[in-house]
């Protein structure tokens, strides 16, 4: 895959929503070129996924460096010489820090399993669970300094069920996340979409 | 009208919410009476549709009380003798007290414009366009002591348009209250729902 504009995805996992946007771009819906994953797991299952569609793949141990900024970037200075036009959060599991995300403002996507601002952090579904609403959803939003803050790009709503627990509601917002988030990397693509900071963004600057 | 299942719903303005229920009563789709509309706004426009459709409306002014609390004892030992089975707030912009939850607890519910748990409390529909949301909506709750914090019983999502200011969002928004609040005064009547508090507020409790 050779293409101008080039796409770096950092996983954690089996890298279910790395996947859409793989079939995708391999579909010709997406109009770029996927460059490189990058884990912080080197048992990540998505890494040999990608490996199998000819993806470069690089992991990156947390335990080898002597801070998280440090970590950072090691995974700054990798990706430097290869020109990335858009970073996608896609399962990435750890915190995005200060240097990254000033690294690549503005061209840093991430998904969030809940409809933000509800549910923010960790363990998003069993909230919403605990909470009671009757629509969860997911959120795709442009990495900020702020955790889950950055503006919103993309969000789909999906019911609850009477039954419902932490794994049944992860497993039907994943659906939803596997649909949005290439389609909010093809909208970044194909320049329908740009970074821009909302009215609380602002107010929070000035 | 009468039935056995007496509904009493609370409004502030032109009462569009009520509507949807006297509908929805008239067509036959909920199984109930409506006993009386009260108004905090002895100049709603809403008192006047009720009576057109012979239903009891009374009005209380605040500035007739000493009070907020006194204010709130006028209507409870107005609505007690009516034996009401639901009060429904429709729209009613006054925060309902604890003397009212607590003779009404676990008979009344409201209807809030915002996907809650985000955006409680006032113009939840400019707080979504500030965030910059792609997804509004409305949430159908039961009332307890907390603003807007009650168990929930349904929500539906409204996507947010390019151009959208705040009255064209609440208008959106409208129609999908419209068509959620007479849904779950229904199930209510039938019996299909009851309040049950969810983990959050056992845990607050405990």
């Amino acid at each position: 895959m050779s293409n101008h504009f080039k796409i770096a995805i950092l996983i954690s996992g089996r890298g279910s929503n790395m996947n859409s946007i793989i079939e995708a771009v391999k579909k010709g819906e997406i109009n770029a070129s996927l460059d490189v994953v990058i884990s912080n797991n080197p048992e990540a299952k998505g890494l040999e996924t990608a490996k199998e569609h000819g993806i470069d793949t690089k992991a990156f141990d947390l335990n080898s460096y002597t801070s998280r900024a440090e970590f950072d970037l090691a995974i700054i200075k990798f990706l430097k010489p290869r020109n990335i036009d858009l970073v996608v959060l896609a399962g990435y599991m750890l915190l995005v820090g200060a240097d990254f995300v000033s690294a690549y403002k503005s061209n840093m996507i991430n998904i969030h399993p809940s409809l933000l601002p509800s549910f923010i952090g960790r363990r998003p579904h069993q909230q919403a669970l605990d909470y009671g609403v009757k629509l969860a959803g997911c959120t795709v939003h442009f990495v900020t300094e702020g955790l889950d803050d950055g503006p919103i790009i993309m969000q789909a709503a999906v019911p609850l069920l009477e039954d419902d627990n932490e794994a049944s509601l992860a497993a039907r917002v994943l659906k939803e996340e596997n649909r949005i988030l290439p389609e909010c990397v093809n909208l970044i693509v194909e320049g329908k979409v740009k970074f821009k900071r909302s009215i609380r963004h602002e107010k929070s600057i000035n």
